[in-house]
């Protein structure tokens, strides 16, 4: 870093955040042992794409400190990867960690160190604390009580894919009578069902509605009337052929947009993965893409919901121009975050770059954690402080000659402003 | 900027420019308020995408300081594009405008400097001399008289979007009538039409013929005697069906490519926009792109015409490296500018590198404005000189250690020589 | 070069490194004259590009002396190139060029130049000793018979695109016959006869299995029932609709797939080719690309063979984020070298950045020379060690704060281990 580049750093290390999405559970938000954080599906999947045969690490009868020690003896082959610069960060950072590499002579140290820290009373607060992160979104399902748990401190988030992409499962609407007290038969029903599921959401502090999406997919406005008979052969138990799936997905979707309009709720879009394409991969490792998608399948649904926020992650890299010229002109289009397979250094600089230089400032949402565990909020997010004020720097202070606190302020409002008035929070 | 990088900015700097691309008014080429600078479709759209009303900015009884006062409300939220930045250059060095920002407090001082300075007899000549263009090419509709002005300084190109896209709509067909005299009913009077618009174009000193397409227009030879038939129809009112009206366009299109080859005009393709994707967005502020496109369509065109240069233009970031590698390979294709969406730093040097690595120097032409005011050819084409000289420096004196003379003429060749030698001007 | 970066380039340039895919005819490694080296298919097709006729590089007639002094000519339009790059290197290093650049006065000078060294006996000995090259992986046709030379040196590799795509083509089958003594008349002597080419090679030391993909191939278990009678038409002479083309390429892929897995041969796949778009371009430079493909395509044979590995090289720049993303999952998925048009350095940083970021570190095969001619083996893995070594010490060394040794060891894994270790040499 030169000391521009550290400055600028370090001041947007100052102030606390706002993640506005993650996986935490915010029953057990923090990990219990090193195992919580080292069986992430990033490193098993890693470990796993090493030549880690997936018995080694998913049968049930391994304990945590056995599964610790398996994944150690292939960490050398992840040492380049940046997620495993994560781990190193956070180990250093929560545990003391001070080698230069985790090996098989010194993990035990370090899992009995993080074993003992994890077992202080006040870990999850030690953790948010030093992270600096004052809230973090969930992502929860609709059946999900929301009780519990601080929803000022862990805000609940609407997650629907199962609703817009297993609705034939009987498994997903006996769910949702047992939420709603609504069996679906018709679309009437369907359309109760889903508003009590807002009501529930929005009465416990919901701040958003959020769905991962296919990149075949296309939202159109299709009427209760088209899926009448769709919905009545789902009630019966019957199958679907794909294309009345897919009219059911559409209606299913589109109801959600228009009761995201009526709770003024921001629609999370996370467009692009394909699921167990690689179906004998360990667990939450078998997801990946097809890049030939648009944001003009979008195009319809943008249109007609001028009212509704859709903070939209891309999955692809290739995505990422149309996502910034999207949020160039539509009003109601808002870049979000660097997710998943695009969450890399490399990638995140450059859609930093192109989405600072093209979309105004009021409608860039810098970065989410999509962690599992609080421990990953300090690492991911400081890897994304890195870059942003390495371009900061570079960009506005350097090239444009701004004072350096007009550039803090920049990132200020990308990493915490934006999340604040978007969400509402 | 390094010394070296400076050194060859301002070497590039030095000698003037030939902008092979742009919507001047050849009439009212310069503005003549602050309202016709801030008017330009990236401030109004981004204003409106950041949150101003539509309305707010083009109901017809808003007189131009309005319309600036209520644009720079918005302005804040507009800071860190790189259209802001071509803002704040231009009001630099054309207006004396001194100010860190433009704020509510001073817009107004800034814009009656500027009224005053618009208002100097030879405004235009300042301009053409301070930005050091000699000419700057144009984008006629194919019914323009294109008399009243200096057609060696404001070039005459000829558009043909509507004559492909929209010939189905009467006010095309009727337009071209009184243009050219000859009312088309068929395929023989459709040739002569487009033969008459060609001589007139090329006797008022044309140097090139234009057209944008949208990602799913595939060029195809379609002959006379195939659309015959639906000539017949659209002459007597009718509709066309969708296949119907692309072989109409592919006819068209088709034309157009053998007049150039008989008038020996380089054909302008600007590859891949969607029209009004966004319907309801601020004027020229509703058009966007879907990036599964591919130059493999233009297959059957390019090896049809070797005769023909095609400098082409891709909307689509993600289209630029098929774009080097047609123009690597095929000798009728060339390299053109850097357009709209891709109009911004960080793709305008990821392409620039990626064109000079693999594209012969004789084939890439740097830049052109696309401008409609001329006071934006200043600070569009200085942001591609500081990346051109960037690179420049980086790759060919630093890398490869050419004498700074060499890598200067380098510059020289992509920014100026080309146009010169492939218009033929 | 920072004197990091430098130290660590010397580093990398210091060990001898195996070349895992190259074209050389192993009974002429070497060139004999200058127009070897300048008849290299990137000269002669940016010499066209950039305005050479074919007729003037391409007659039967014209000698190597003659034909160096027309493509002279056109060098000056050439020179920004890397390509141009690797030829100035080249002569610098092998021949003792020194001047600034190739000309009409400097040329014939450095020809004989080049024909005296090319001429002494131990000629192809000291190309590969100052190139530290220690073995090269030859493309061999199918029909090879792998005799006549040092097959540790120069290491046989099974190419089959004719194979799969040429079926249909008498030729194909002649040689297939004439090679195996089996005349293919249905699924039962198809396999038989890959079979016999698959022992062949093993035992020949082959170490790979190679084809090259167009975008649009899908690969699919289609077993030999199905093709039964397309077989049968094409052994009577008979021409097939593109569907049952498409099978039978379908069918003889996953046989040779089947093949690999049987005899532990990894398949080098090369995805994403478009044959003949330019087919009046130059010998070799008539092949272009569609960037709309996915290795989605691959889903099925990827996971139908875990037990073999698939080195898959990408044509398109934008593919590489999903060979990041393929390879990071799938444990059978290797990212290998930098194919063709995207073998350029601004593209190899890139697509270096994101794999070294996220693929394991022992799923990594840098670079392949790609080569036909011996003396392009050090030019071009000299471009790739001058960027791998900028990506080790700005990530590595700068940002993370490796010692240099770590860094230096990991590139070497990268340029060579991995290369041992997958193919098993």
């Amino acid at each position: 870093m030169t000391p521009l580049h550290q400055r600028l750093f370090d001041e947007l290390e100052r102030f606390p955040l706002i993640d506005p999405h993650s996986h935490i559970n915010p029953h057990a938000a923090a990990s219990k042992t090193l195992a919580d954080i080292m069986g992430y599906h990033y490193y098993t999947e890693l470990a796993h794409s090493a030549g880690l045969p997936k018995s080694k690490i998913e049968s049930p009868d391994i304990g945590p400190k056995e599964k610790v020690g398996r994944l150690v003896e292939k960490v050398a082959d992840l040492e380049n990867t940046a997620q495993l610069d994560w781990l190193m960060d956070l180990c250093r950072t929560f545990f003391g960690f001070e080698e230069e590499r985790i090996t098989s002579k010194n993990w035990e140290k370090l899992y009995d160190a993080a074993s003992a820290k994890m077992a202080q009373k006040d870990w999850e607060e030690q953790v948010l604390k030093i992270s600096r992160l004052d809230k973090v979104f969930l992502t929860n399902d609709y059946d999900d009580p929301l009780t519990g748990f601080d929803t000022r401190r862990y805000v609940p988030c609407l997650r629907t894919d199962d609703l817009v992409f297993h609705f034939t499962k009987p498994g997903t609407r006996e769910r949702l009578a047992k939420a709603t007290g609504i069996e679906v038969g018709d679309s009437v029903t369907l359309r109760k069902a889903i508003g009590a599921l807002f009501t529930h959401f929005v009465n416990h502090n919901a701040k958003a509605c959020a769905i991962s999406l296919p990149p075949s997919f296309t939202p159109r406005p299709v009427d209760g009337l088209t899926v009448e008979g769709i919905l009545r052969r789902v009630a019966a138990g019957g199958d679907l052929i794909p294309s009345d799936a897919e009219l059911l997905s559409q209606h299913v979707f589109w109801t959600l947009a228009e009761h995201c309009a009526e709770h003024k709720l921001p629609f999370d879009l996370m467009i692009g993965v394909n699921r167990k394409v690689y179906a004998a991969g360990v667990y939450q490792g078998q997801d990946l893409f097809d890049q030939r998608v648009s944001l003009i399948q979008y195009r319809e649904l943008f249109n007609s919901f001028p009212q509704v926020t859709f903070p939209v992650s891309v999955l692809a890299q290739t995505s990422n121009q149309e996502l910034v010229s999207y949020a160039w002109i539509f009003p109601n289009v808002v870049t979000n975050g660097h997710w998943w397979y695009s969450n890399i250094p490399s990638y995140i600089e450059l859609d930093t770059r192109a989405r600072i230089e093209a979309v105004p400032q009021n409608k860039q949402i810098g970065y989410y954690s999509d962690m599992y565990k609080l421990e990953f909020g300090l690492p991911k997010f400081r890897m994304y402080r890195r870059i942003l004020s390495k371009v900061l720097a570079d960009e506005y202070v350097t090239n444009r000659r701004w004072p350096e606190e007009r550039a803090i302020a920049l990132g200020q409002q990308i990493l915490r402003g934006n999340v604040e008035r978007i969400f509402g929070v």
